[in-house]
C-alpha cells in the first residue's frame, strides 16, 4: 500500500470488475475534489452493503432479508428454477416481467483455468432444493439462463448431465439475434446460432 | 433515495464520472459480495481521501500538503507554468518527465452550455501567482495544456487573450498523430490539425 492518498484509494478502486488501472485513478481523483457529504454517504453505503445484505437461504441471491423477496412471494411458483450466474442477471430478467417462477443463483460460472469448479458455485445448495421440495412444490424445471459464451454453456452443460438422473428437465434459454438487432451486425457465431436453433412456424 | 441498499449504493455509485447506471447496479451488487476487510478499507479511504487532500495555495492541483511538492520542489522553474483542466493531466505529464516547470489546475474547461464559466474555474489564482511573483520569480510563459477538444480549445483561446495584455507568452501544446499511431486510424480532424501545424524540418 502506498502512503499516497490518491494511490491508495485508486489500487483499491482497481479491484472492482470493469475499473482498470487508468480508471481507478482518474475516480480517485475525482473523489478527492468531491463534497464531504457525497464522501461520507457513499463511504456509509460501501460499508454498509456487506452487513446489510446476505445470501437468501433458499436461492443463494443477495437480499437484505433472510429469504428474499421472491422466494418468500407465494405468488411465484416454485416448480420451475431459473438458474443464473450473478444477482444482476436475476435483476435483468426481473425487469422484463417474463417469468413467474424463481431463481437460483451460482455466484459465477465454471472456469477451469480460474479455479473455479461446481465447488465455488452454489451447486450443492441447487441440488439440495431439489431434494427438499416435494409435492406441489417439487421441482418439475430448471431453466439455465447463463451467458452463451464458453464457461455460461460449459455450466449449463454439466447442470444437464447433473440433474437428468434426478428426473428434472432442464432447459437452455433461447440465444439467437437480439429483437430489435441487425442481421448485418450480429457476430458470426450469433448467426450460427440463430440459424441452428431456427423454430417451425407452424402452417398459416 | 430508495430503501434497497443495493439501489442506493448504485445511486451514489452513478455520480461518478464514467459510470453509468448499469456499471453502478453492477458494481453495487459485487460490492455486496466483497470481503468485508475490503469493504471497510474502502469505505475509509473514500470518506477520508476529500480530508486529507487539499488544494495546494499556488498552483490548485489535489495534494496532501498545503503547497504541493511541485511547487515546493526548488529545482522546478517557476518562470513556466503548464496549465491543465484536471489534476489526472498534470500526472500524466509527470509521467513523461518532460517539464521541470510548474503547473496550474483549472479543475475544468469552459463550458457555457454547462454553466461552466471562467468564475468555475481556478482562473482568478492564475491571475494572482502572475501578479505576486516577480523577479526571477516572473512568470514568463504560460503553456496551455487542455485538452484539444471544443472547449479545451476554447478555454486555451480564453487564457490567450486574457494574458496576453499581462505581457506573458502564452503557448499550446502540439496537437496531431500520436507518436506509434498510425495515419491510417488517426480520425479527420486529427489529420486535418496536423497538417495544419506542420513544421518545417530544416536544411539537411
Amino acid at each position: 500500500m502506498s502512503a499516497d492518498p490518491i494511490a491508495r484509494l485508486a489500487a483499491l478502486l482497481a479491484r472492482l470488475p470493469s475499473i482498470g488501472e487508468k480508471s481507478a485513478q482518474r475516480l480517485a481523483f475525482h473523489l478527492a475534489t468531491c463534497e464531504p457529504d457525497y464522501l461520507a454517504a457513499l463511504s456509509t453505503a460501501v460499508s454498509g452493503i456487506g452487513r446489510s445484505m446476505h445470501e437468501c437461504s433458499a436461492c443463494r441471491d443477495i437480499s437484505p432479508d433472510k429469504v428474499c423477496s421472491i422466494c418468500s412471494d407465494a405468488r411465484r411458483d416454485p416448480s420451475i428454477v431459473c438458474v443464473v450466474a450473478h444477482p444482476q442477471d436475476r435483476a435483468a430478467i426481473e425487469r422484463a416481467s417474463a417469468f413467474r417462477g424463481t431463481y437460483h443463483v451460482l455466484h459465477g460460472l465454471l472456469d477451469p483455468l480460474a479455479g473455479v469448479g461446481p465447488a465455488q458455485l452454489r451447486i450443492a445448495a441447487l441440488l439440495e432444493r431439489l431434494r427438499v421440495l416435494d409435492g406441489a412444490d417439487a421441482i418439475a424445471e430448471v431453466i439455465v439462463a447463463t451467458n452463451p459464451s464458453v464457461s455460461g454453456d460449459a455450466t449449463a452443460m454439466y447442470l444437464a448431465r447433473l440433474l437428468d438422473p434426478l428426473g428434472v428437465l432442464v432447459t437452455r434459454i433461447a440465444s439467437g439475434v437480439a429483437v430489435g438487432g441487425e442481421l448485418e451486425y450480429a457476430d458470426p457465431n450469433t448467426l450460427t446460432r440463430a440459424l441452428a436453433d431456427r423454430r417451425s412456424m407452424g402452417r398459416p
